[in-house]
């Protein structure tokens, strides 16, 4: 079938929203719509630089005989930012102070929208890290996780509290969480991460770090190197934070529960 | 800033995929493009009839003053069924076989970009069901869960099997498991699901229905109805299932641990 200039300039907009981070010929676009490289070439240049314009992400050229486009996922920093405040605003709402001074964040993070938009934010942040796996902890961390990965195009390890996990052989480690102090276990499948992967750790919230650093030790147990930490929230914690670097998104500076005013303020991505 | 056909057409097919199943009144693209109506109407022409010629969604438009469209993703089902028997033939491995029964799927659902193919399909298929809300259960029907979701444009609630839910008062019931006849637990915060919500329920794995019948009777606990059941891969089960109506993508009909043999098929989706 024969497409015109405008048929393909919207089908291979679509394609490559589907498959970011991944080589493509130009030779499958050509044989796609049975038109010259020549004409591929200045469709792709047209999507570049609305990419670009629009800060919605950067086509790379590949070098080499078989010549390809790779896409990369970015977010404008003044549209991240802009989003990253309303989100705040979102999260300091009194109606979210649960007992125990936790915050309710369901509604954030069952937003499918918002997960997708911020995993984007984070998968921009890390898009020339290498990064070949997503780790994360079941439960709440997983809709960030899976926003992160699919941007990335890299698999998702979740890692679990319980050992009831029918999935073949596990990896346990203890770890002690931060806040409470309490010795606890966490578990993968042994099959579920390659070895000597390099791997973005995500969660949804960030207290000591206890948890996180638990996930950096069992990285290590896969033989694999940490690209990085992202977190959608973290807590401001009067203790020695036990993980050093970090990307936080939105950082809770204060929570009082006898006056019900939460201060949340844009996280670490926006500090410099 | 003034935008060529081409650059609009590139724009307005990101914009429309990322926010499927929302009305877009046709000012929104007149004042973003700073084009006329009827320009913009011809760029929706050609964007329809590319998005109906590849079967990749529905694009409505919506009748009344403010004039609008809304992108309804679809799968055609050539390409799904080519997918789900791809799927098969990859849980056909005997190498996936675990003590118990069990099969390891967890690369499958691990995969974010697959997730979302077969999210598409289920999301293709209940496009006209007004579902209001997904329901899933922690763990692993999460990543298919949140996939539905962002093609439908509705969010997701998690049922838990522990009660250790930091998200305010929880709703719990018990269900009889209906492999092992125990009984068991399952919860849902009270906030994550709206009442008088139409829910889709999305799991990764089914064998008599037990857990589904479960968050049936837990759906009727939030006033809420149940639009339909998916789940990614249905297990034969000798004895009655406890859930009548529901949609598979993929069926397990013979796992053989002896000769290490899985005989898997598509599921019910394709079966009319």
């Amino acid at each position: 079938m024969k497409y015109r200039r405008s048929g393909r300039l919207v089908d291979m907009t679509q394609y490559l929203l589907q498959h970011p981070h991944q080589q493509i010929p130009l030779t499958f676009f050509s044989e796609r719509y049975q038109a010259a490289k020549s004409s591929i070439s200045e469709d792709i240049s047209i999507i570049k630089e609305l990419f670009e314009t629009k800060e919605l992400g950067i086509i790379e050229t590949a070098a080499g005989a078989a010549g390809g486009v790779i896409f990369v996922p970015t977010v404008g920093s003044g549209d991240a930012l802009t989003q990253v405040r309303d989100l705040c605003l979102e999260l300091e709402d009194p109606g979210r102070i649960l007992p125990g001074g936790y915050l309710y964040m369901m509604d954030i993070v069952g937003d499918p929208a918002k997960m997708q938009e911020l995993g984007r934010m984070f998968a921009s942040h890390y898009r020339d890290q290498n990064v070949t796996a997503i780790m994360t902890m079941a439960t709440k961390g997983i809709p960030l996780a899976y926003a992160v990965a699919m941007h990335l195009n890299v698999p998702v390890s979740i890692v679990r509290h319980d050992q009831r996990i029918t999935e073949g052989s596990i990896v346990s480690i203890n770890y002690v969480s931060g806040s409470s102090k309490r010795i606890q276990t966490m578990s993968l499948a042994r099959r579920s991460l390659k070895p000597q992967s390099n791997v973005l750790i995500v969660d949804d919230f960030m207290k000591a770090g206890g948890t996180i650093r638990g996930m950096i030790d069992l990285a290590a147990e896969f033989d694999s190197t940490v690209a990085g930490v992202a977190v959608l929230t973290e807590a401001v914690h009067e203790e020695t934070k036990l993980v050093d670097t970090y990307t936080s998104l939105t950082k809770l500076s204060h929570v009082d529960v006898q006056s019900r005013k939460i201060t949340v303020e844009p996280g670490n991505m926006f500090s410099k």
